[in-house]
């Protein structure tokens, strides 16, 4: 695997390197030497001899030994050239530091396919470009030219070099864990995001994930592998570019196409991956993930020497959707014992004092919580570390005790405990020791709350974990015979869209409950199916030239009678010719009205950075109005069909609300389903809307369908 | 004022002084020793000749000279005996630190209300009971204990000793702002918060109120107090208890009711309260709002030296609602004479590289982008202040030089800058000198844009700010002597709620658009009226023992024809005696069926913390459903009524869609105010229920009321 000895590289050719130092390609080889890189440095610079005492090459493929990577810092233009060379020399992998790419415009664009080009016929991998570049912190391998980055566990992936730096001197300043690796994507024009997470999802040294992406290049096979690493690995992620400036911004700096979306949020969830709101709270979470156990149940412990911060941790935790369970009857009888008897000894626990005299008393809280079965983890709040500080010096023995007896607990028990320490940012020795056992100390409580309810989220995602997820499609294993037919039709007849009754065919043939119409081609015709329709009776213009019928006067609901079957088919068929006076009318469509029931929509559309995705929601004002609709990335199984209707705000509607019986939930799910293979089946489709499909207490009718093609040749077709 | 003498006061006497280092009596003493009190120190203990030096006394009133204040540290059960002695000294006001008061059951709040007895008869005020006490940094007045609280501008109201410390800690730690005064409010038994409030409206050397809030016994008088302060000065306030859990925590410790909802949030933000929801950010706010120029247009321009932070910078100001405008094009056009060609010269200004050999660039940019008429304020986002660490020490001259400039030019253009700088913690003197010119710095990039988003927030109300908005009701100023002549016949019939056509005549009283219902005494009264009607009629039945019409088998919709309405009087008659046979009943009431139009709800209740509150909704699924409902605190103006109705998701129904005309919003805002002025006309009123109420494209009817009365007597009544 190439990637393996690219970011494991035992030899790094610096192309530009430079005695000036000032510029990059003095610095890339200054900080390889600094940070003691294990492996060989070979720098190259036409004009010069030798650079900080290491022979200078004139070119890359001058160079007698192996070269594993070569570090770019020339400008844009010259790395097709660079490229050459490098192949010509076995080089598996460079990383491109200059800009002026797909980010500044056309021209740039068309430079990055030119630089891609030439990667892909000499063989070689590219990172960037417009990186900050790359750092193996296991064999000083640093070719960002950043110092005192910290080592640890985790590995960082950025689309953002100021982003890396923030969460390096994060790291360096406030924790005692650090990185394994760090990849500047840069651009991303070569080696995606998921290319990188697959290295990792191996990589023996590291434990977890981080990641700020703006925008990705191929989010599908992203969400494939993250879903397999998630299982061994958190992923702890952060997506910006939700906002319409936020892209402005994304987009004036990598070139990607960003927008976090409800489309991208459900999506990464499901693949397992922690999806994180605030970047003050990445790097804790990555941190709290790659060192503590997760939550088993969903059920947290607050231990409090003070009422305020434990009604505000109560209320976080409760937001992000975490339990605080009564505890024991046994286990609020062992807390009396040790605690004042103005003591809470529910949950959250509050000592009252009871620990101003011997924090330690703390320890034996958290043992006493600790083993309640119906506590999962401890998340302790308020003064702890300051007791030395702010009472008595000699508190900070009982202190320090108390931090041993935690640490063991957490192993002992296989629980998590986090800390809030008002006292965090003094580094008493009592927090560095709990730092030493891996428990998380953050002098923000939103922050220690964040943590906690991150181990809980993962615990409620490997104790569902559902071993059917996938995001990777089996294009055409389902297509039928006369399916095909019908799209080849659409195709030679040189339309993009289905006509209705090609559309709600097509979904017949995948077994979807679609109204019974049919095609009438004179007003007698139409008076006769609507007499079999019983009832009232739907037309509906059938024309090539005409997707919009409702537009184009088309569309005639509620009729009844034969003479009024009649005079809407004329009217309908009059209409069309005024609205396209060419048009290619093929008749009109007759159907029964459906009887009354539950409007719903469901749509599929292709999203710029997940492919096909499906939509669902109750028709009329929830989606019109409230946009109350859920969003899953296809192909999806049987539980995301249930989960996604879960989804919607107005899910108490279909459950049955003032007296009225449940809608057929299962019949809906299995119209999301028949959708979802019928995406996988046809790769042409680009677009399907069911508006509306109508539910009932048992099954649904589909009322109206559209389907839209593609344009052009189309992957996996 | 009391609270001036209480606040400022010259003299304290420490009620439990004592001689034993552990003991809360000898801190106190120490403390205001440490602190170099300005005012007479008078320990008291009749166990002890001298504490520290200070000649001790045996009770307050042996004391020879004033007193203003004492600081009590005995227990709870002394309290009352004490404050008898403080009384016949004269002293105003009495800190009371001891617990086991109102939050530990019914006994304590027994000897609760036992103390605030013996201090209303002594005419002494009390801050607490249950309070970690009280601070005015001016004096060195010191009751708390904790030596190093920051001095500065902004008073620190807080509920909770510990957030205080923690508030101080950060403060002290991250920050050159700090504290005016500092009072723990506790079980708020006598001195409420907009007493405090009313203080420090007034205060010459207060600039900001930060509070944190867990429940308030007084909400509405809070709120009017406030109102009137947040002109001059703001308040930045966190609630906490929002969560079931959150408020079993507050109340085990300060038991108060706590309880954040919606009523609340939208109540202090109409206050013109700055309301904060994470911890983390309510002492930067509180900094910020105090330091900076609020933002006049609610447009902010980002500046950045790495698109990263930009792009979540962008991200969440858009969240907060803040403007990222686009700048004239003058502005992009001097930008760019000073920027690489690469950078970005739209809004998030991106410097590309542009400032890496010299950040003095950066004010330069602040000069040209705040010179801008469309940027009301300028973020600055990244590494300034580390250029000096990170690059070449000597470029930190040229950061200083930066400072200064940026310094000068928020003074200058009266706009405010914030600075978020991964070198924060760092404390380059660049950073320091910025906050010397009051420019608030950040190493959160979420802090940063928080409190930048606070300055929009004040601006936007400042702007708008209303000066009709009133908390205080006139009771009684508008009811009417046949209102009064309803409710006082309810009264005296021994009901608490008001029959359908009582209830009706109410609202009709005050200009109420209600159905036109006559009471039918027989079946063949109701069919002459259901005559009139035309058309479809509604049948009720009219009983003071029958609250519930519906579950009582009392009513009957779409009744047609005399037949038909002859029978569902029987009906209706013949249930309501079957559902309780000794009802008092006086007939059905019959009306014509309201044409269909949309369903609204609108209804009163009595806010815990807030009293008589109103709340908005459309019928149907939104309400019941989606809890789709707006609440505004009583009584409103005719601005709070329109905006309420914007505050519900729905209201783009109510503004017509799918082709419908927009109902009649002037017609429904009339009613609201017609509930608002019932509510204060008779304060007898607890609950009013309009279920539904129909709106059309002209006009709107209320269709069905319900009126409650409260139990027992009634203030303002």
């Amino acid at each position: 695997m190439p990637l393996k000895r690219i970011l494991n590289a035992q030899s790094v050719a610096v192309v530009g390197a430079s005695k000036s130092e000032t510029k990059r390609g003095f610095q890339a080889v200054r900080t390889l030497i600094d940070e003691k890189y294990e492996g060989k440095i070979f720098p190259v610079n036409p004009k010069e001899k030798s650079v900080l005492g290491f022979r200078c090459y004139e070119k890359v493929s001058d160079i007698e030994e192996p070269v594993d990577l070569a570090l770019i810092t020339t400008p844009a233009g010259t790395i097709p050239a660079v490229l050459d060379d490098c192949g010509k020399k076995g080089v598996s992998g460079a990383v491109i530091i200059a800009g002026g790419f797909r980010e500044s415009g056309a021209e740039g664009r068309r430079l990055e396919e030119e630089v891609v080009e030439a990667a892909n016929r000499n063989n070689v991998r590219i990172i960037g470009p417009n990186t900050s570049g790359m750092m193996n912190l296991k064999t000083g391998m640093n070719l960002v030219g950043l110092p005192d980055a910290p080592k640890g566990d985790i590995a960082l992936v950025s689309q953002s070099g100021n982003m890396a730096l923030t969460l390096m001197t994060e790291a360096r300043l406030k924790s005692h864990k650090g990185f394994s690796y760090y990849v500047g994507v840069g651009n991303e024009s070569d080696i995606r995001f998921h290319e990188y997470l697959s290295f990792f999802k191996e990589e023996p040294d590291t434990r977890a994930v981080l990641m700020y992406v703006e925008g990705m290049r191929d989010g599908r096979r992203f969400l494939q592998e993250a879903y397999k690493t998630t299982l061994h690995k958190p992923i702890i992620l952060l997506k910006s570019g939700r906002s319409k400036t936020g892209r402005r911004s994304a987009g004036s700096h990598t070139g990607a196409l960003a927008g976090i979306s409800e489309v991208a949020r459900s999506a990464f969830k499901r693949a397992g991956i922690i999806v994180v709101e605030k970047s003050d709270a990445l790097f804790p979470i990555a941190e709290t993930l790659s060192s503590l156990p997760s939550i088993r149940n969903n059920r947290v412990a607050i231990l409090a020497d003070g009422g305020g911060h434990a009604t505000i941790a109560a209320d976080i935790l409760t937001d992000l959707g975490v339990e605080i369970p009564e505890m024991e009857h046994k286990t609020q009888e062992r807390l009396k014992k040790i605690l004042p008897f103005t003591a809470s000894v529910r949950n959250p626990v509050d000592v009252a004092g009871g620990t101003d005299a011997d924090p330690s008393i703390f320890a034996e809280c958290a043992r006493i919580i600790l083993k309640d079965p119906h506590v999962g983890g401890l998340l302790l709040v308020g003064l702890f570390g300051g007791y030395g500080i702010r009472f008595a010096e000699s508190l900070k023995w009982k202190e320090e005790d108390s931090a041993h007896q935690m640490g063991k607990l957490v192993r002992k028990r296989d629980k998590p405990i986090v800390v809030h320490s008002l006292y965090s940012s003094a580094r008493p020795h009592s927090l560095d020791l709990l730092r030493y056992y891996n428990i998380s100390v953050y002098d923000s409580l939103d922050t220690a709350c964040e943590c906690i309810g991150a181990l809980a989220e993962r615990g409620r995602y490997l104790r569902e974990y559902h071993a059917k997820v996938n995001f990777v499609f089996n294009w055409g294993a389902k297509a039928r015979p006369e399916g095909r037919a019908i799209i080849e039709t659409v195709r030679k007849e040189g339309r993009n869209f289905l006509l209705e009754p090609e559309a709600k065919r097509l979904f017949q043939i995948h077994g979807a409950p679609v109204s019974e119409d049919r095609l009438a081609r004179t007003a007698g015709e139409a008076a006769a199916v609507a007499a079999d329709c019983g009832g009232e009776a739907a037309l509906k213009i059938v024309s090539p030239d005409i997707l919009h019928k409702t537009d184009a006067g088309g569309v005639r609901l509620n009729v009844i009678g034969e003479g009024a079957v009649r005079q809407a088919f004329e009217e309908i068929v009059g209409n069309a010719r005024r609205y396209r006076p060419d048009a290619d009318i093929r008749g009109v469509m007759v159907s029964p009205m459906a009887p009354p029931g539950l409007e719903l929509i469901i749509g599929t559309k292709i999203d710029d950075q997940f492919g096909p995705v499906i939509m669902f929601g109750l028709g009329g004002v929830m989606v019109e109005v409230l946009r109350d609709v859920a969003f899953r990335v296809l192909p999806i199984s049987p539980r995301s069909a249930r989960k996604m209707m879960e989804d919607v705000r107005s899910i108490a509607i279909l459950n049955g609300v003032r007296g009225n019986p449940p809608y057929d939930k299962a019949a809906i799910a299995r119209v999301l389903l028949q959708c979802s293979e019928m995406i996988e089946s046809y790769p042409e489709i680009a677009e399907m809307d069911l508006n509306p499909v109508i539910a009932y207490e048992k099954g649904v009718r589909i009322v109206d369908a559209r389907v839209i093609l593609k344009e052009g040749q189309v992957e996996g077709g």
